[in-house]
């Protein structure tokens, strides 16, 4: 089977599966209080420019989404995403679990948009019944998005000063955040992104780590005492060296945006391979996943020929949207087979 | 100043205050297991045919939405509502503080549709990735709705078939019921409601009571331990017998339904005068709102004459949505002189 | 029946139902912000020696007390208590129920004391895995008790002392307030009160409200938005002037105080009656609750003889702890039957 | 430095490493329904004789007692548990969190006595205000506990008896069920475990895996929609694969009882030497952990020697406990080199 399923369907990049076995015998402290760990922070502080940037490594992506959110916001306050986004949609309520509304705009190619968030905001406190409405205390973007698409660097500006004029924390869901750095013609690294938003994450899960989000507050704005709310959010990993591990790993001689740079590589070739089939594109995106519209018996095909694809959603009643991937693990190999396959 | 902002301005019908002071001196149990809350359950049952059913009484709207929603949910569940709903938008996130999302569908004229929910529900199932989804495991509607608009029998039953069908209960919030119920051409009497909803509540708040709701459990799904369930709300209040006596006299005599019809009669010829007087209407409602559109500077000049009003929402830039209320404390004397001051 | 069983079986002062009844015509706007309500609030800050107090009128005691913690505590957070408190043995979790622990101490005659506060907050932050425990965020004490007791005002002092200095709030439940203010010997008045915490409330369901509390923040510390947090916790009554009506009537002419003396001087009574008798104390109160223990047989011949008494616990398999309270309604004559009866 | 201070300071059992990196380059399916995961379950279930066994693989222990206990309890449950218990102290309130009370009652060498369980449950519903407290939903305890000990088989079958007699569940905590397992003298095997108990849990993150815990529901009790459940705790791993490996590594051919085993023997010597160097034991344990009394001045003796201890809590002014463990990767050379230090 060719895996273009999504981007987490192999193990960890070897270089951290070395790293992970060469340390394995030290004795460390636990909790996230470790060497590596520590190491892999200051490695991020430098590459984020960012040189007091409060970093946590969690476990996966809907926990640091739940985390940051419950953490930042007031009890009544709810925050703001894209109808697409992956708070609104695909974390099983997470967010409202903890309490809070995810107030959800429509989106432009999975994208929030700066002013249509400026006239949410403003109706908000204009409305005279605004003491019985859930307050937006926060705006959610993810980069790259849902659908592969990317914020420009004017589009991040333009968000991050409606955020700071409402004085609202802008947090950035970087699961993929590699993939989107890696692109080819976008204007935004990631020191842009850290002085733009007041919250981010770096993506470990789905870009070469066993797992591994790294948590980043760049205004010195960690809420008081995280430690303690990670833990009661039964977050906190007691062998915290497993993803300290990993991280540092990944932010060793730039190897997290070489590993986005080969899957972008490899995406390229794979849009090519669907623009010759004849594939219908759902929306073009720069970044490691395609979706496609295709027919239903399509699906049965691709099976057969032994091409693991994600489905996405249903187009219509005989068509469905599908998404293929590539990551950090698709080789040439698995690319010349699908072309041949497909 | 001429009262028509609202349906909650004036304190409570002089029945209910009367039988407050007369048994004022009685030494009652608390708690809600005093004589005339047994009295008022008994009535209720009655008059909605449903002899098993299980009534509480509760302080308010919002407070009942969010104990019969928290406690009939499971966590991963969230309670479908239509996007003008008074769960969705006017209660600050009293449903997401415990812990559930509310599923917004599009309104039609402030109602939900049965063939949308359907069409919600089967999606849902039929999603590949559902077990990352909320799950919708209640319908919520108002009735009337927020709008004063009114479902019909069928609009109802459609409704109750779809709820049946996926076995998820479907709960009406009857902030406004006695209005409803007096409307003159529905076809929704109170029986009706007990048999085709699986919980719903009968207003007193907006319907001539200090405060009050009678929240009825009618197919003997009451959560187990619910006494404990609305204590732990904070919601259990001590003196049980403000909200009994009240009930108990709201219900002797059709005093509830008599009061509904009092503000529909006030209403028609509300109605007749925002007509003659070449009101623009938002939408025509059956029951004891009428919402109107205004340009702007009428605001002013409605104050002016001192007439009061509600604003509703912004229509455009130069125009506002506004409504008048009548209520079961509106006067004919009222009447004459909003048809002189307008 | 007599009825000693607690101090809210009547309705209410009819000074506060005849204020109800007067003003009941008048249109007043909603959610508390009537001119009944702000003029509560004046009485209540010339009465607390507090001009800028923040007050809020709410429904009942675990209500307030739930708003009250939950907004005030960090998520990492608990509230310290007595073991015997209000917030910790009888209100069915309500402060779980919000996500916050109720860290009990041993009580002493119902009461905490300063010293062993200050341990249990030194310890926590001596211990190396204080990040991993719940963090001592405020401490909660009922004055009068639950058991009727009192706190000098060099015990409140002390109380005072510790929270100033770890910097937490004092919050002080007066459910039964206006017994322990017009008690024979205390030496705490409400401008001292308000001056030694941060947060208290004075209760009116037990003095003579049909239902209500006056929240009182004395620091100028109220949260945030605090309308939106009393509506999402389900607690903003639509027609607050059901509570500013009778908090204005409480508040004027010293009627909370005199109240409060009325049944200070019934209870006198009642406990010389129950010395007379020969019942044995549990505990001495000096408000308007005592505690006796009685022979499991005697329960019976109370009600027998028409005195209901509030049972409190088992003391042993063959006695029960039993309260007799007098009240704001208790008369003369109440008093003259007890004698007679018991 | 000597790594004795708890159990979880070293990476993983190399042959746990050794299946990651062999299975690294295999395409699996995300979200636990990989076949590594699927091997895992059949083997679990074989090894606790329960061939119907529900088992979720999740990240840690607290995030494992906070998911069971709230998906298990109604809202208005709490969780008995010893004083003593992780829930109830070293968990940064996370059982709280999610709205829950943890019960704790007093332990005696860290575990909880079925008779007193049995009272508190039978005077809970004697209390006539039974519905204003916090109800018991669940009996909590670890085995081994906190403190080391275990829990004999009568003892388990008289607290399985009380929970049955009252229709709630027995949850065990076996973050470091196989050092008890591998005890000398116990006579609870896993499979008497699984039988006695509701649910349970094989902890791996003490003992050989880099983390996880194999959560099992022994009597079909899974919580309906579970998949739902574990991600709105934003607890599910989207590469499952990583911890359904390490247990189907930890599964074969007995390994996770032969390192617990492993641990017990060397725990066994340390005792011994413990005892030859004449410290005070706090408490024997017959497991991994040992926790003795010493002078504060022994603290800083300890790191100057280079041997790395627990610290647990104060003894007194002058002393302290501390805790000495063994685990799957304590070498004889490690308890050598103790023997000399000590």
């Amino acid at each position: 089977m060719l895996h273009f399923e999504n981007d987490y369907n192999k193990g960890a990049h070897p270089a951290l599966l070395e790293a992970l076995v060469a340390s394995n015998q030290e004795g460390l402290s636990g909790y996230g209080t470790d060497k590596y760990t520590e190491s892999a922070i200051e490695k991020i502080r430098l590459a984020t420019d960012c040189p007091h940037a409060q970093v946590t490594f969690l476990a996966g992506g809907t926990q640091t989404n739940q985390i940051v959110i419950s953490s930042m916001l007031a009890s009544y306050e709810g925050v703001i995403a894209a109808d697409t986004g992956h708070i609104a949609v695909h974390e099983a309520g997470a967010i409202e679990f903890t309490g809070h509304k995810v107030l959800a705009l429509p989106h432009t190619d999975g994208k929030l948009v700066a002013s249509e968030v400026e006239n949410y905001i403003s109706d908000f406190y204009a409305d005279a019944n605004h003491a019985h409405m859930v307050h937006p205390g926060m705006v959610y973007i993810s980069h790259p998005t849902e659908y592969g698409t990317l914020y420009s660097k004017s589009e991040l500006e333009a968000l991050s000063t409606v955020c700071r004029h409402h004085n609202i924390p802008l947090f950035l869901d970087g699961a993929r955040l590699g993939y989107g750095l890696a692109a080819r013609d976008t204007d935004l690294d990631l020191k842009t992104i850290a002085e733009l938003t007041d919250v981010f994450y770096i993506g470990g899960t789905k870009l070469g780590a066993l797992m591994g989000e790294a948590l980043v507050f760049t205004k010195n704005n960690q809420p008081k005492n995280f430690v303690s709310i990670v833990k009661h959010h039964s977050a906190l990993l007691a062998k915290g060296r497993v993803t300290g591990i990993q991280f540092d790993c990944l932010f060793t001689d730039d190897l997290y945006l070489e590993l986005g740079r080969h899957a972008i590589a490899m995406a390229e070739q794979l849009t090519q391979i669907l623009e010759e089939k004849g594939f219908q594109f759902y929306l073009k995106s720069p970044t490691n996943q395609q979706f496609v519209i295709v027919k239903n018996e399509e699906l049965t095909r691709l099976t057969e020929v032994g091409i693991a694809y994600g489905f996405w959603e249903k187009y219509d009643d005989s068509h469905s949207i599908i998404r293929f991937a590539t990551s950090w693990s698709t080789s040439q190999a698995d690319i010349d087979a699908l072309r041949n396959r497909l």
